[in-house]
């Protein structure tokens, strides 16, 4: 199967079966698929991590950290030939309570953590699409977002700290135990969002807050993209924001109900989520959104004001990956842009695609001006179409003073805008950086940078 | 006064009379003094930094940038022979509302851009205690803390982007306009607290949020301070934590009292000063903690219920630091611990100096854990007492998992104890990231790197 000379590492955990080898060789890109040479570890501890860096280094071998490997632009399957190293194994979670905070492996599920911290009345906030299946080292890798990063930021926000195995097999750690430090330079933030592309987290201090009330959500619906564009910009000068604000257009909600019957219209234009979780004001608040969505020329508000009415609408949100494969080969859009510059973005979009005679379904964290249009084909002419659309509404996100992408990460599908968005200056300097923990350019090569 | 080549500035730039240039050679840290050697250049636009880094760098001289100078720690003082670049004349602030962000000049005081924003509904929460007197890029050089992180973070919680002109006169921009972003390695956290070894801030996009409700506080009297850290970590466990949570001992309320009368006991033996801004719930929420000081044994236990009175408490509380400076020489500690060890450090801090007849003033932001002992001196072998027992601090803060600064920074003053606290490997990578920006060493050298 390959000629990647092996770490030496105890029994179990290099991969054997070919058919098990390939599925970690892929993520859940567009177009990932596996190399002709290539090893897979699965790590049970930090120690497997350093003997494969170790071994990686010396013999300069390409290396592919991965968790779930949810990616959806092409930074967590094997590129190249190389080894793809797995830490899902590595699930360890220490809640220390009294200073709010959690060490965690990086291999911990999303979703899983948040349990484990609920027992203490405390709460993780980051939730990506994805957390009932990727893992807190992926979401660190990617500076993950999600839905809640209107109130309550992104993973970036809630990581306090690191252990770090860099290439070559030296650990460090960064950050601090205490609730403030300023010693060193903060090489956190560099790890976090760095695409594995510095060295292997094994293990990370999570920040945790208290935890809120359940959410109420309003439902609302649209007759055009554009009035839910406008309701957005209102909604975020509220003194008490909602904590999720997503929009779904119709090819999203009929996609959602073809799964199942979460609750959604399927003849609306659109449909915004909205919700609050403040303490001991969620019914107030989801009645002054309700209020203003009607004022901004909603159709119909709802609000589901029992717990579950509003999960069912939450689990129908989060369907919507599956329900979008389903559908078929398709590029996914991660654009993010200010957001009074979205109901722009939308339209533009939308005729970019309809010029070309591309399927387009549209959805994402409207709240953050974050979008993620799907752009569908059927074949090859229609793929080309489609990859000239997709392009086109990147370039249009950043002549907007946007970004390419709000939270998937560049990987290596949207690599070539990145000097074009970053500029030579500072391109330079980021490569400068990774030099510094990665000289030989071992860790995920071919991807940013 | 001189022997420094001059760079070629517009007229106004380069201050001629000694006098003047001599005050922009200290900073107000313990021993800051001025070389034999210097020029102080007081830019007006990024123009004059370009200038003054371009000129350092082929002639490598050092460059000490600096705002306000009301560093603690000795980082914004001339250390050595070179040049001193202030730049409290970049002062713009343009607030884009939409969005939740202010595009300000490094000199503007953190004070006057909570004002501006205050104008929108909107605030800057980071409040150094130095706030009514120091710049954002002193705040964002030492990524200072203050008296709300407890609820809201440091200045580094609130920096999305910077433009930072590099030794050479480089010009490069990090960060995202965006609610979210993820292309590129976080440049902008490295430059946060870098303490001016890296380039010169010359604009910084700062993020905003919603105003909160005017905050009520208890005033709570103790006859322990070892009471008072039980109160402390009561208080942290509370699902609605105070937005503020001070402490200071009868040293510091006698301090703060000679100065004027700021309403606070003189006879106790210390006092914790605890806030809610919680929309809606200021009320409520000190009623709460008012009970929970009483259960935790407080003395006595005063809401200060309307306005007037709260800000005399909150205008004794900044004035402490002047009062500590009437008081005469002195140390001032910046240590940190996580705060379920605040207890034994607050008693082993006085341990410390009373077996070596040091005097000692205690307070800090006890919700955070970062105390703020000062050791006083009158004398050579007094002024070494205290300087041993500082040293003593410093050393069980990190026995006790803390560090060695908790907002004040490294500087020079807290040098010799990095290495400790952040290991070799650390260390190494630390310098080798600040080699990236600064190949040649010209950023404030002899500070912490």
């Amino acid at each position: 199967m390959t000629s990647v000379p092996a770490p030496t590492l105890p029994d179990g955990r290099l991969v054997t079966d070919a058919d098990v080898a390939l599925a970690y060789a892929t993520d859940a890109s567009l177009g990932s698929a596996a190399p002709d040479n290539f090893l897979v570890v699965r790590a049970r501890d930090r120690d497997d991590v350093v003997a494969v860096l170790e071994h990686a280094q010396a013999h300069r071998i390409p290396v592919v950290p991965q968790g779930a490997r949810t990616s959806l632009c092409g930074a967590a399957g094997a590129l190249q030939d190389g080894i793809v190293l797995n830490v899902e194994s590595l699930k360890s979670v220490e809640v220390i309570a009294d200073e709010k905070y959690a060490v965690v492996g990086p291999g911990v599920i999303n979703a899983d953590l948040k349990k484990a911290v609920a027992e203490y009345g405390l709460a993780y906030p980051p939730d990506p699409a994805s957390g009932p299946m990727s893992t807190i080292g992926g979401n660190i890798a990617t500076n993950a977002g999600g839905l809640c990063c209107v109130k309550y930021g992104v993973t970036g926000d809630y990581v306090k700290g690191l252990e770090v195995v860099l290439p070559g097999g030296e650990i460090i750690h960064t950050g601090h135990r205490t609730a403030k430090g300023v010693t060193g330079l903060d090489l956190t933030g560099v790890f976090v969002g760095s695409e594995g592309q510095l060295g292997v987290v094994t293990e990370a201090l999570v920040r945790l807050v208290p935890a809120s009330d359940p959410p109420l959500t309003v439902l609302a619906t649209f007759g055009s993209l554009e009035a839910v564009a406008a309701a957005l910009v209102r909604l975020r000068a509220e003194r008490h924001g909602p904590n999720l604000i997503e929009v779904l257009d119709r090819t999203s909600l009929q996609a959602v109900q073809a799964m199942d019957d979460f609750g959604f219209p399927e003849d609306a234009e659109a449909v915004l989520l909205v919700q609050s979780d403040r303490s001991g004001h969620t019914q107030e608040d989801v009645a002054r959104y309700a209020e203003l969505l009607t004022q901004a020329g909603a159709d119909e508000v709802a609000v589901a004001d029992d717990a579950q009415e509003a999960d069912a609408l939450m689990a129908g949100r989060r369907a919507l990956a599956l329900a979008v494969e389903k559908m078929g080969p398709h590029f996914i859009e991660d654009v993010c842009v200010p957001v009074s510059k979205l109901g722009d973005l939308i339209a533009r979009s939308r005729a970019l695609c309809e010029e070309r005679g591309v399927q387009i379904l549209l959805s994402g964290h409207g709240g953050d001006g974050n979008l993620h249009p799907c752009l569908f084909f059927s074949d090859e002419p229609g793929r080309e179409r489609a990859e000239e659309a997709f392009g086109l509404i990147v370039e249009t996100a950043l002549s907007m003073g946007g970004t390419v992408t709000g939270e998937h990460g560049v990987g290596s599908l949207k690599r070539q805008w990145l000097p074009q968005e970053l500029g030579d200056a500072e391109m330079a300097r980021q490569r400068a950086v990774r030099a510094v923990f990665d000289p030989h350019g071992i860790m995920n090569p071919g991807r940013p940078y």
